[in-house]
This record gives structure tokens, sequence and C-alpha cells, in this order.
């Protein structure tokens, strides 16, 4: 268990202490139940009252506030919390080196002491960085190689021929550099395209659980750093994902499509292959996506439009059958 | 293999008996290939004929029929077929304790006897129910309960942190408690928000294949009694789905939402995070919800309107591009 | 690694030849960078300064270019691609019979030799055709029957129950024969209904990553001949879909849908349950189907309209929220 004073919480997220910062805290709760030992937070005016009469040791908060705790007062409550959320739960990492009994290692695979392999897990002839955990059941293919850090939760697949950076995190059932959806046509039938492609994931790319992403065709498809692609989304071959962009659970990328940094997609987008999106491009839940997005802005919808635009239509949409009723009300 | 006689069957489903009711059943059948032990049923009259002329012992039917079989009818046909199929196809229960040797368990994993537990599972520090049955391949974390009669598919996915009722199914890859989808925004990155939450799927719930449900930031995700979610779901962190909701395939709910009881859900809706939908809501396949849903009643479309009228949105937006050349005809 | 003289490759593909036929080939690569013994290809008239300057053995094209290299002229560049990338890099397939050690097979599993059953797949009293691979982790129920020369992908799941064709593809994740989400009410509640049909998968079907196949109530799900079914689809109970069939990414068809054969849907189209769509069907990405499309054609949206029709009313939505802004202009 992680034990750390206040004040050091106070200095992890760059907050102003007010009280004791000597404080020893143990962990996170919330303010109602707190010990103590324990830190809470107020995210919002409706848990004043819960600070003013907590148990807490500390309270993390945006504006001083009426406690009995100590305060760590910081602008952005959300980071913060995710720091000292991490500080106490800790993304899982190895540190002694542990390959299960049960587990399939390929003799020819470069294993960087210390990973954790779990029950189960098939390693092929891949190299894997220090601090991996591989858990239980997770398939990891031939000519893969597997930066430091990383996470992949029970029954992940990566097939050969895959390159991922640094702390790279996939839940249970993702799978990456599948075959990507290429046939040629002969006649009325379809001949499978090679995918001879791989897949790079940059460093700190998270993907959801039963998220794929395919193989390129001839070249990887490849997502940027620190992306977030959540649950059971896909990402079809040769895509370009850019840095910093996160897609809510649900959104598939058609072949080829270029996505450009810090876009943040809502849940089931669709959008068309050899598209290029550009960078900050903010997309609604739902929206269909059939030609380039060059400009940074919110966008929503099918047909796609400026969101405000868009909520525009949908008033105007609703209108048309609700005016007829409205009339007769008139008459 | 169950053997029953019509009479019996009869009062299970608390039918009216017409002719014999002391024939043997073993099973189900077409009526157009139904042997004398076997039970065929009629929904609708276009099986009238097959009724006149089957070999089958037993006919489940609404109506009296014209036939040689001994009848048992029912107001609901449905509902007394899906009954009688379940006293011939019961639902996996393990009946004698097993581990198969490939299993992986923690010693300090209780099982209740029996379980039957498969190749190549993996078992936590957890507590399992009697009669539950892990498949092949399912992983299975720590401090997770997990309730009688449970069925889990090859290759499902529980996390540590999870409870699960009585009777709870989990088809193949489906997953439960993976994280949920939560960042802290700095600068122009995202901080990963340890998700400390749990999942509770409460008794009779089901999960379709590669569906998942993940852990809730804090507190838990919840889903209640009886529901059931299709195959490809999403029920993101935070969420609480009320008791006798079903979801149709590729549903997802987006962070926080509540769900009412009663719920039907075509498939591929999709609804916002942090709404309220009330109970027995029932949505159209593909519908966007973008705001609170307080009362029942059947709604549909992107604008969300109430069916009747978005199909009248629908016509009158077919109308608006027919017109032009019914006009052209015209002139 | 194999080894083929540009004229075999030329006789392949039925290509015609130009130059030396006697250059010996052993893979494909990029024009810019390939060497003596490669084949490049060029698909369009940018890379014909590529195929100016090559230093690859051969190149394929359409036309006739200004080349040091051998040139197989084809009419459809795309197709004698596949072609000759199947050639250097083929389906796996298994040579000698290697079932791991730590598989799991059912004695009564009747194995045609040669097969490849790889770490801790899970194989049930079924049967499979010789050349099939079997990666790790997969898990295959009773009462199945597989034919020659499949590809199961790791942690792919068959239930019991299923009948798969020759050439088969399963990518990872991907499940077959889950239960059909079929229940019928009593009361406010749901009651399950067993589905005691299988699937079947015809001959040289491909099934995407997480993709699943529900099987039917009373009869078989069925998917025809060379059809495609891209990463994370749903096919529900009993529904039938044609051969020669291509369904992207997000794909799913609701229960007792038929599909007609040489349809081509894009990604997350969504079809209703008992509806009819007839052979040549295209659909683009997000349409939604309410009803029966007996004709072929290529259709869109929602409301469902042909192609170039829903294009049009695209517009004039457009401009039912730009219009009032250049009145405004005007003024």
């Amino acid at each position: 268990m992680t034990d750390v004073t206040v004040a050091a919480l106070a200095d992890l997220v760059g907050g102003r202490l007010v009280g004791d910062g000597a404080r020893v805290i143990v962990g996170l709760a919330d303010l109602r139940t707190a010990g103590p030992d324990r830190i809470g937070f107020v995210r919002n005016v409706r848990y004043h009252a819960s600070a003013a009469t907590t148990l807490a040791g500390a309270v993390l908060s945006s504006a001083e506030l009426s406690t009995p705790a100590s305060q760590i007062l910081v602008t952005d409550v959300d980071l913060a919390y995710a720091k000292i959320a991490q500080l106490f739960h800790p993304t899982p990492r190895a540190r002694s080196h542990s390959i299960h009994a049960s587990a399939v290692v390929d003799p020819a695979a470069e294993l960087e002491s210390p990973v954790a392999i779990g029950p189960h897990a098939v390693i092929g002839r891949c190299r894997i960085g220090a601090g991996t955990v591989v858990m239980a059941g997770v398939s990891i293919g031939d000519d893969t190689t597997i930066g430091r850090d990383c996470v992949f939760y029970p029954n992940a697949v990566v097939y050969g021929g895959a390159t991922l950076g640094d702390r790279v995190i996939l839940h249970a059932g993702a799978v990456v550099a599948s075959d990507g959806f290429g046939y040629a046509r002969e006649a009325t039938s379809w001949i499978k395209v090679p995918q001879l492609g791989g897949v790079v994931l940059e460093d700190d790319v998270e993907l959801g659980a039963a998220t794929a992403v395919d193989r390129g065709t001839l070249g990887p498809t490849r997502i940027g750093a620190r992306s977030k692609i959540d649950n059971l989304c896909h990402i079809a071959h040769n895509c370009v994902i850019g840095a910093d962009t996160v897609m809510a659970a649900g959104c598939m990328i058609a072949g080829s499509t270029t996505v450009g940094e810090r876009c943040v997609f809502a849940g089931q987008v669709g959008i068309s292959g050899h598209l290029a999106i550009g960078d900050e491009v903010r997309l609604g839940g739902g929206t269909v996506v059939l030609k380039d997005i060059p400009n940074r802005g919110e966008y929503m919808g099918h047909p796609l439009m400026e969101k405000r635009q868009f909520l525009r239509l949908l008033r105007k949409l609703r209108g048309m059958v609700e005016r007829p009723e409205a009339g007769a009300e008139g008459v």
C-alpha cells in the first residue's frame, strides 16, 4: 500500500496546500465514508456539505471549503484526481520476472526482464520490453515488437508483424493486426488480397475491449501516441490515426483514411475510406462522414454539418412533423 | 434424455389438453418430420395443413386443430414453446464438481460444489456458486463474486471486482468490468483516470458475444435482473440499466446514463452520456439519443421522435426528393 | 520461399509478357525499394516515374511503361496483384499433422491428417478436415463439422452444432453459433427460448475479428459460399446470407432476414428482422433498412432511398439550414 503525506500529494498535482500537510494518506474514498487516512474530492458545489462534515484526512477541490480536512486546491480537479488516483492505483506493471508454467513461449522470444506472462498465454518469436504484463490467454504472433510497461488484458490477440510502443494497453478481446478487409473482384466473386503490412501502435495507446485494428495491405496501419480507442471500435487497414486522438465506443474508420491529432469522436461514428480528417476535429455520436474534413471544428450528423447547424436542422425536421398538429389545434 | 407425458407438458405450460395425455414425448420436432414421441407447434395458420397430417405425438397451438396428435392449447404459443424447449434443452448446469486439469485456479478461490471449470480457464481469488459452468479459456479476476447456475461460454472475460448474480449467462468473448473510458485532459494530451468501481450483473442477466460492460469510475456499473443484452453491445462506466430491459445487437450506452426497467431497444441504438431514460421506453433501430426520455413510449430516429412521428418525417423526406420529378412529369 | 519466373507469373494471371520472362522473382516489393528478384506494381499514373527508375525485376501494370523491368500487362491489376500476392503469401495451411501438447482434444474428435492444432486450443467431439489450422486458444464445440484448409485465428470460438465448409477463415475473437437473441415474454419479464439450430458457413466464408454469427432457433443460420464479413459484424439467428456477398465492419443483420447474393454493404449498415434483401443490393455506410429491398441497386440512408436520391436529399437538408444565413446576407 502506498502511503504519502498531504503535502506530497499537493506537490504531485501542483496544488496549494491549506491546513496540515503532514497527515498521511493511503487511498481515495468518498467524503461521506472516508477515514482520516483517505483523500476525497469535491467536483461541484453539491458536495460542499459532505466536505464540511467529512472525517477524511484531506480534500481535493478547486476552491477553499469549510472543512476539517486538509485541503489541496487546484485549478483542474479532474486532472489532479487522475494523478492522485494513479498514485494509489497504478496501471499494472511487471516488477519481477515471471512466466506462468502453462504459458507457451517461443524459445526465440526475447523477453526483457522483468516481464509477467500469465497462464495460457502464447508468445511467438517476438520481443517484449521490461515491465510489460501479459495476462491469461493472450496470444502474440511472430515478428512482433512490444515496448516496455505495456498491459495486455486476458484474451487480447496480437497477430504477427505488429509494433507496439511503451505503455500500450490492450483490453480483453482487443485484436491487433488482423487481416485488412481486402478482396479483388473476379467475375462475380472475391479473391482475398493478402495483407502484408503490419500495425504500429505508438506509445501510450489504449485499445478497448473487442476493438480491432487491422494490418495494412503493404505498409502499416498506425495509431499515434497517446491516442485512446474505446470498446468495439474498428480501425481498418492502412488508416493513420494521429496522436492524442480519442474515439468512444463503436467508432469505425474505413480503409486508408487518415485522422489528425487531438480529435475527439463520440460513439458510433463512421468514416468512409480514403478520406482525410484534420486535426482537432470533434464529431458527435452517430455521425456518418462521407467526405474530407480539413478544418478543425465540431461536426455532427448525416448529412455532416457543423454541430450548431446540425442541431438547427434537427429542430427544423422536428418542426416539419409537429406543425400540422399545431395547425389543427389552431382551427 | 428427458421423457414426459403430454399431460405433464400441458400442466407445465398451463395449457388445455385435447386428446390422449398419456403419450410420452422426448423432444421437439418440426411437424412435417416428427415421430410419435415428439411435440411440434403451430404458430400461425400456414402450418395447419402440417398439423392435419403430422405423425407427431403432440401439437402445441393456440386453437383447436384438425390433427391426429394430442393437443395442448395455450393463449401464448411462444411462451409455452419456450418452457417446453427449456425442459428438453435446459441451460447448461454443473451437476458434478469438475475442474479440468489444465485450468489454473487460485488456491484462495472458493468454489461451491458442484461447479464445472473447463480447459484452460483461469480463475482468480474469487467465489463461484454451485451449478456454475465455466467453459474453456474463460478468465475470471480476483475479488469477484459469481452466483449459482451461471454459464460462461468460451473465452469470456471477467476482470477483478465484479459481482454477478445467479443464472448469469456470458457468451463467448463477452467482457465484464473492463476499464471505463475515462481520461483527464492535460494540455493537449490525456491522462488515464483509474477506474476503481466494479460491475454488478444481477440475477438472470445475459450478455451476448463480444459485448462489453465497463467497470465504474468509483461505484459500480449495474445491469438489473433479467435484462438481456445482445451481441456487440457496449455499456459504459457508471451506467445503471434497470431490470427486464432488452437491447439488441450493437447498442451502445455512454457513461453515467441510466436506463429504466422493461425497456426494449432495437439494434445499433446509441445513447449519449449522463442521460436518464425512463421505464418502458422502446427505441427503434439506429436511434441516436441526445437527451433524456422521461416518458414511456416508442421512439425512433435522429432527431429522436415518437416512432409514429418519425415515420411521418421519413415519408416527408422521401417526398422532398421525389416531388420534383413528379412535377417535371406534370409539365 | 517461393521462386518463380516472370513468365510463370504472367501465365498465372493471364497477362501479356513484355521483356525477359526468365528472370526469377521471389516476392513483392515497392518499386522504389525493390531489388531484381522482386515484382512491383503500378496501379495508377502517379507511379509511372517509379517504374522508369526501378531496380525491380518485374512490374505488373495495365499499360506498357517505360521501365527497365520485365513487364506483365493485365486488364485488372488488382486481381492480378491478389493472385501474385497469394502465391508469395499463401493463406496458412497445415502441411504436417501437429497437435500442440497443451491442446485439449476430445478423444472422439475426428481429425483428418494433416491438421495443425495450436497451443491451448480446445477441440470437442467434432470433425476437422485436412489442411485446417486451428491457432492458439480457439475453442470448437461438439457436433461440429469443419472442412478442409480452414484457418481459425487465436481465440476464435465455434459453439457446438456448426457446419463449416472448406477454406473458411475465422479471425481472432470471431464467434460462430452463439445463442440467438430469443426470448418469450412472461408478464413483464423474459424467458429464454433455447436456440436449437446451428450455423452453416459455406466454403470460402471469411469472418472478421469479433464478428458473431448466432445459431438459429430451430434451423440453421446460413452464410453463403465466398461471402466475406468484416470485423465486429452481427448476423442474428435464422438469417440466410447469399453467396459472394461482402459486408464491411459493423454491419448488423437482425433475426430471420435474408440477404441475396453478390450484395455489397458498407460499414455500420443495420437491417431489421424478417426482411428480404435481394441480389446485388449495394448499401452505403450507416444505412438503416426497415423494409424489404427486392431490386438490385445502390441504396443509402435513413430513410432508405436510391443512393443518387439520398445524396440529393442530403443536399436539400444542407440547404435548409444554410439558406437563412444566405438570405440574411442578401438583405
